[in-house]
């Protein structure tokens, strides 16, 4: 998008912004749904933004990715075995899943061109949908809540923010048809943004899910690259929401303290969802 | 220092830096150890720079003053009533030790050019040094540790990054002198840099303090115009570490709940200190 003298920038708002110095464009399209670039940038590696706003980095996708995975894994009072995506064309959720053993998933991304730009320069990530445990269909993911039967243990929600196509995946109405896929104790997470720039989102999120789920918390991690670099999650469940895993394999973010520690929140995150 | 069409940009690499438009350069003066300049920000009010690096914000100053002062006062066995600051020349973290009734504060700032800046643009913090309870000294802070034979409760070491006047700060030297100046049980904390893009300040603040305290911890905070959003503290005492505060008044940020979470360290975090 804005590339000024090798500078790529996301505007956090009119009159503030993060730039990262690029190599190079690799990559700039515009598909049926949104605008996707990638960048080849010095200091964190290949770079892909949608719409402006940056999606992941090679150097810290990590944190994001376990943390939207492997902390509502040691949530499940067993092992989750079939899980959905919505979102996720990267492949960056599904490659999380796999590592943890589950044996089948399904992923639900909107737009194909994201896949196909994630195979070409994200294979890292891209790979997992090679796996024939993962059945990645091009799809609305909306739609499929409401027409599939299938149930699952655990439902991811790896959205963009909720304006443009993601605006649906923080709503009352999509909770609702989440709740009826999931399995007995099963677990639904959403990234809800950053509590710093976005707190509308987060408290819809919240609502949202709060509305629908006997039990809902929210948790956050520090992720370098996106606005603030404090970013939130919501999990909900009818069952009861407490860390259940023993033998926790670390991350390179996630680990035992991280699942105590991550739902610990500021006062300030603590206002928004009650006020 | 960089203002380039009205935005203030702070480097935190040759490829990476965060740009705050300005409608306003409120002074730039060259003193005798550093660079201060004050620009008025659309998004986050006043900004102190020092050396060209955000030192503080109107909006945000609040996370890393009372993470600072109030999460070691809750660690304290009894309430510290005398405590020593080394830097803090904004009057930021006095003032959070006179909200906390502390009885008597020993300020050591080197460079009395940041007090008289922060008086004028930063008053709400820099009025902390009227209050008689402060002892404002305009001295280097790592002479004041050899010469003074003050003992102290709570010792807050609020520097600027380890380049430049705050270099010592971090090193062995410093924490044996710190120590002598600790009443029995008492506490000292001092701000170790972002552990993204600063492993070597925190790895270096931590093992000067292992090597001389029983026991250190780190913990860490989100402070969004701060290098990657993400900031660790350092704290230690020859007294067992661990949460003794009750009736927790919560800040804008520091609360109970952040008073058990912080200290859980991501795993990337408890690599540095491992290594």
């Amino acid at each position: 998008m804005k590339l000024i003298e090798n500078w790529f920038s996301e505007r956090y708002s009119e009159n503030l912004q993060l730039s990262f110095r690029v190599s190079d464009q690799l990559l700039s399209v515009k598909t049926d749904y949104q605008r996707i670039d990638v960048f080849d940038t010095y200091d964190f590696g290949k770079l892909l933004s949608i719409d402006g706003t940056v999606q992941l980095t090679e150097k810290d996708e990590f944190v994001y990715h376990e943390m939207i995975t492997m902390f509502p894994y040691y949530y499940a009072e067993r092992p989750p075995r079939k899980a959905l995506v919505i979102g996720g064309g990267d492949g960056g959720v599904a490659g999380q899943l796999l590592s943890l053993g589950v044996e089948s998933i399904t992923n639900i991304e909107i737009d194909n061109q994201v896949v196909e730009v994630c195979k070409k320069y994200f294979p890292d990530l891209a790979d997992s949908f090679r796996d024939p445990k993962v059945d990645l269909r091009i799809e609305d993911g909306i739609k499929y809540m409401k027409s599939s039967r299938e149930k699952f243990d655990l439902i991811i929600v790896d959205s963009t923010d909720p304006e443009g196509p993601a605006e649906g995946l923080f709503g009352l109405d999509f909770y609702r048809d989440v709740k009826e896929k999931l399995s007995p104790g099963g677990i639904v997470v959403a990234q809800s943004g950053s509590p710093f720039y976005q707190p509308k989102a987060l408290k819809m999120a919240y609502n949202s899910a709060r509305s629908v789920f006997r039990n809902s918390i929210v948790y956050t991690a520090f992720i370098p690259t996106y606005p603030s670099g404090f970013w939130s999650f919501t999990m909900s469940s009818d069952d009861k929401l407490e860390p259940r895993g023993t033998n926790i394999e670390p991350g390179k973010y996630f680990n035992s303290s991280i699942l105590k520690g991550a739902p610990e929140l500021p006062e300030f995150v603590k206002k928004i969802l009650s006020e």
